[in-house]
């Protein structure tokens, strides 16, 4: 039991101070491997961060990736200092470009290629083919570090530029791009820069933000020009006239190593410099590293696996883990727009994607994470008008589909967070829920909200009628669960009934590849349509077809305004987390329940790169069947994610992918939004809760192998437990989960066991 | 005619170039007194401004004046350099507030009180009674500029306080208060202190703005220090930790005199020191002032009147001039938010108090300026998504009746105007019309839509519903007209129709005070209301009575919900300036009519202080009896106006009582949206306009005098002018309108003469 206390008293060292212990025994964080996901679709960022790390420094390769970094040999413009991860759609910040040269003080532009790459949790390491300069770099939560060797027989020269930003697009206006504003440089001293660049547009088409930077050297410049435009000069500070700008540095011949800090803020530079300072009282790269390191360290220990887990698979988890606590970032006194004590969090890109899996990820991890972001979430309905489903640059700006924040803070609601003003937080969901956001429909709230209120459901026309639709009905059910917790019984019933509203688009009699019933596009006079009108044109009226596999329409119709978005009406039949009963029901009861997502899977209609199918293997559960379940996951996870670059199926989206993947390794699946997790056979044969109430859980699947992959029994602390889904109370009151493994499907689970 | 070609070349530099040639004779620009208006309700900003002028400093005396200043013996705090005139509800700025004062420098805020104060046009001066010190103001554009004149055996210092503003408040969060954000400052070197304060809400409860500044002293301080909260420093700087921050200057003992540049910039310091420079590139004082006199000298010199004129018109009509022209304000390069070529004015506050007679005047005026202005609106549209009805701090924000740039639209393009893209420009039209702007829907466009579009009127429960759906109307009126002239026949008819909207609530049986025929509130189901219900309550449901003359609810109903804002019925059922011969139907005929306009002016119906009534006197002209409005006029400036501070009826509202009277006075009046001005006895015997198309138009009122105030006969270029209405077209085209008064009412003008 020793090791076990010294984790809790770990585990309270996380809570509260970032204290200088050093870790017994083999380090978690050795397991991450930041290249995980970072080629084909995953697009994680591969750069050092800390948790939830307001600053993200990373090579930037063209203006094209999403997280700044291309595989080798793609060129590499330099090292940026903010960035998301596993993003879609168009690419936002790759702000204050650093980039060391050796030639002379006579281009702004200093593309390099890479000759090696080396990359760790909290460390990454290149060195350029023609310039032969090494850059290392690591981060603090608001500075980054970074240092440079230059060839001694070469210039040392470092350039920063304010006007270097991703997305950048021919196209005047271009949707989704980002759209320079402004910037401004000034060299400071002989070992210091300041400044900033203002941007805005983006994939969230925000308004302008501004990053505000100020960097400073352990060496000092012998030389140093700025530029505006294309116009280089000695002047010390260039301000802003709407052009970009930046700053050539020069270093004495012998400063082979030069150090560099980077702080950055949204407030202003001076403020910058004070981050610099705060985060970084000294010039050791080890110690930036060492103290980055630790704060991960901590976080993983509250989750443990058996040492005789395969490393491939610790491996994978413990990158899970990682991805899924690179945002949204802590900007908590780094927000420009208002200023009050709340936490302030950005880049919620988006909560469609991450409500399902990071965010009850994030609440067995660090609890009071969770209820700082959510905290964060009510604030910004407070002041802004409306919780965002998806902000980023202080900007919400993004809907794709539901208001999801609802069920972000009904997860938190039924799991019993402390903190959290759940009466404000209904107030804010009720905005959602009753104020059509108008101007705008895209930014935030719910658009369609009146049809859906007056209809009960969204007609055709209305972009994303479809998925709006059944996400509005699971978040109404998100809002009739905190109704009810707060005694609201009418309240409760009124969400409860409309969150009913997905049948109205339930198509029954529509049947597709030998199923029945479809949610399928519907007029407002309750006509089905299956041909789609597109367009506003008073002379023809085009139209296309549409059916269950339709994914987008015709190229000249915004995908984006789709029936529904980024999935078929396959998938999203499927997904009705909080009524699968009902689902079972409309589909024709269990026995057609179960040969249609037997269809499903098998007939490739299943989409593994997208949320709305997150739950869908696991819908066997409740026709009891969790060992299908099981034999789906197990399989999915096989044909799809490893712990190579290209170990994720689809756009990591902020950790939606990864915090879908640790869950199901761990043999626990959440239900964003209600109070347990579904069991099945896990990947990994023991993995321990250290929880923040102090107390333990422990996951134990006896005899677990490649064959021995069916549940036969199950004991929660000693006694038979036959049911497949486990109360969050009772992970929280810790003890023993025992799974007995065996080589067939075991009688083990007909029953969730939810109604007791 | 030499003198007209002098003017006409005059005219000519006006809009190529601010070129430094001196006038001919009297400076018309010697009749300005900004002290008129400045007190009682009329609010204006009394400090010196450019036309249109980002950069307004004046002394500011508490934190509640929403102009900043106060009449003596008030206290003064100091002297900020951003400010707004004639404005009601919740200040707005008052920012980097600068305080000469004799002590030492231990404390942060050094009040002092006014010994004397001269106030003219570009030029502010006081001295304080405790500290002796003597304030000289002028400004350019973007820089203020100060001389202080210290007492001789005195400490010579000086405050610059980043973290001041008006309309702070002891209540978190109050309604239209401005709210601190943050501030900083440094001291740059030994004559320059840099920073910004940055501040949200105010009236438009707009997001956070930032007010950066640059100050910039003709003598070195001797010692300096900042502070940031109580606590004063030594520091060179204070970074922004969203505290109040400031600095403290100490000048050698002598140096009695010190001059201060203060550059101002909402996007940068840096920018703000090169704002300073440009505007200001040298130390004198005079040269300062004469530049910014020959500006406005320039603007005058368009609208010449009779020598003759009594000394108290001549400074009544020039001041009121300049008060037209006080705001909006020209931000072309100092917006934050985007980076285009189009201009960006801000302060639009509101337009629903402008548009009826300032941008009629300005368009007289000065025609490229209002070109420019209404590029900006439509700009915004197309950044922000929606033109403002007022903008203040870089933010729509508030409405407060109709979407009334769409009339600013209309008067410019049935004007002629060119230069605007008309097209686009009904894009922005009709996107307040037809999509809702949700969320917060007294932020911008039409709040209420989707009832109006639905019901042809707003029923009651919606905030403003009476002046909403009139106002709408109106709008809608203003879209036929700018439809019909781009040849889209369709929507001239649909919004043709719509602009009838008005008749919807008009409640034809209700007598009041013997007049039958009211605007009244209406519920969603077509009923009448006498009992307004308020409140949400669901046990009980109070209600209170309704009438014709009830201006606000109880007091805990917020009075800017009420029916009708900031009037009655009995003035906004006379406010239908867009189909006056309509009104005149639905009051039963001509006779019932003018019964009922004498009822309203004699009985105290009317509300001199507020626009609604702005064209009521004049509704005469439509049952053939123009000497009937004359009388009005002429009793109601007689009633209300002077040129003493007190010498405006009520808010001033950015210069809209002040256009107002100047109409009034040369004897046109605009009804905005439409192509002329009614013709009417005017206090002015001549008035010339010098006009863009270097033609000019003069009207003379022959034998006029207090008992000779009715016009006998007119005559335009020499021929019998029968009508009393006259196209702007016929005005542009240039000549002279020749008045012939007498001592009673004439027979001329028993038509507007419109339908030829």
């Amino acid at each position: 039991m020793r090791k076990f206390y010294v984790l809790v008293a770990l585990f309270g060292m996380l809570l509260t101070s970032m204290s200088a212990q050093t870790f017994q025994g083999e380090l978690l964080s050795e397991y991450v491997d930041p290249r995980i996901g970072s080629e084909g679709l995953g697009r994680v960022f591969v750069g050092p961060s800390c948790p939830f790390g307001m600053v993200k420094p990373s090579p930037d390769c063209t203006v094209h990736p999403n997280s700044g970094w291309l595989p080798m040999p793609e060129q590499v413009n330099g090292f940026a200092q903010v960035h998301v991860s596993g993003t879609g759609g168009g690419p936002k910040y790759g702000n204050v470009l650093i980039t060391p040269f050796g030639s002379g003080m006579d281009r702004t532009e200093h593309i390099d290629y890479r000759e090696y790459e080396n990359i760790r949790l909290g460390y990454y390491d290149t060195r350029f083919k023609q310039s032969g300069i090494r850059t290392e770099i690591t981060t603090a939560m608001r500075a980054s570090f970074y240092r440079f060797t230059y060839p001694a027989d070469s210039l040392k020269s470092l350039a920063i530029d304010a006007g270097f930003f991703l997305g950048e697009s021919p196209v005047p206006d271009a949707r989704e791009a980002q759209q320079f504003v402004g910037s401004e440089i000034e060299i400071l001293s002989d070992r210091e820069v300041a400044g900033y660049t203002r941007i805005r547009g983006g994939w969230n088409n925000g308004r302008a933000y501004t990053v505000y930077f100020y960097a400073e050297t352990d060496k000092p410049f012998v030389k140093s020009a700025t530029w505006k435009g294309d116009h280089i000069t000695n002047d010390a500070y260039q301000y802003d006239s709407y052009e970009k700008t930046g700053a050539l540095l020069r270093f004495a011949d012998s400063d082979t190593v030069v150090q560099v800090k980077v702080g950055i803020s949204f407030i202003s530079s001076r403020r910058a410099q004070v981050n610099a300072h705060a985060n970084i009282p000294h010039w050791s790269f080890e110690t930036v590293r060492r103290d980055l390191v630790r704060q991960w360290e901590q976080l993983f220990r509250t989750i443990q696996i058996s040492p005789r887990t395969p490393e491939a698979q610790k491996r994978m988890f413990y990158t899970a883990l990682y991805h899924t606590m690179l945002m949204p970032v802590d900007r908590t006194g780094e927000n420009p727009l208002w200023n009050d004590p709340e936490p302030y969090y950005d880049d919620f890109y988006a909560i469609w994607d991450t409500y399902r899996t990071s965010s009850p990820l994030i609440t067995l991890i660090d609890p009071q994470r969770e209820v700082d972001i959510i905290r964060s979430l009510v604030n910004i309905y407070k002041r802004d008008g409306y919780m965002p489903d998806a902000r980023s640059g202080n900007c919400n700006g993004r809907t794709q589909g539901g208001s999801n924040a609802e069920i972000v803070i009904a997860d938190a609601f039924v799991k019993g967070l402390r903190g959290i003003d759940y009466e404000q937080a209904l107030q804010a969901m009720l905005k959602d829920a009753t104020v059509p956001p108008g101007g705008n429909e895209e930014a935030e709230g719910r658009g369609g909200l009146v049809p859906y209120r007056e209809l009960g459901y969204i007609p055709y026309g209305i972009p994303r009628a479809g998925n709006r639709t059944i996400e509005y009905s699971y978040c109404d059910y998100a809002i009739a669960q905190v109704a009810r917790g707060l005694g609201k019984e009418d309240l409760y019933q009124e969400y409860l009934k409309q969150s009913g509203n997905w049948k109205n688009l339930w198509r029954s009699d529509y049947e597709h590849a030998g199923v029945k019933g479809f949610i399928m596009p519907r007029d407002a006079d309750g006509n089905w349509l299956d041909q789609l009108p597109f367009g506003n044109s008073k002379l023809q009226k085009p139209t296309f077809t549409y059916t269950p596999v339709t994914f987008e329409g015709p190229w000249y119709t915004p995908w984006w305004d789709m029936f529904f978005y980024e999935a078929s009406s396959w998938e999203y039949s499927l997904s009705i987390p909080h009524d699968v009963p009902g689902l079972i029901a409309q589909c024709g009861g269990s026995e057609a329940f179960e040969k249609r997502l037997d269809i499903f899977f098998d007939d490739g209609f299943f989409n593994v790169n997208n949320e709305p199918s997150f739950l869908t293997p696991c819908l066997y559960h409740w026709i009891g069947k969790p060992w299908r379940s099981g034999e789906r996951i197990r399989q999915i996870i096989a044909d799809n994610y490893n712990d190579t670059p290209m170990g994720l199926p689809g756009n990591d989206d902020s950790g939606a992918m990864s915090s879908w993947l640790a869950f199901h390794m761990i043999g626990l699946y959440p239900n964003a939004g209600q109070d347990y997790y579904l069991i099945h056979a896990p990947l990994l044969e023991e993995t321990t809760f250290y929880l923040s109430n102090r107390k333990q859980f422990k996951i134990i699947a006896r005899n677990l192998s490649d064959t021995n992959c069916y549940i036969q029994s199950v004991t929660l602390n000693g006694k038979d437990y036959p049911y497949s889904a486990l109360r969050h109370k009772d992970l929280m009151a810790g003890g023993e989960l025992v799974l007995v493994m065996g080589d067939r499907p075991g009688a083990w689970g007909n029953e969730l066991g939810l109604n007791n």
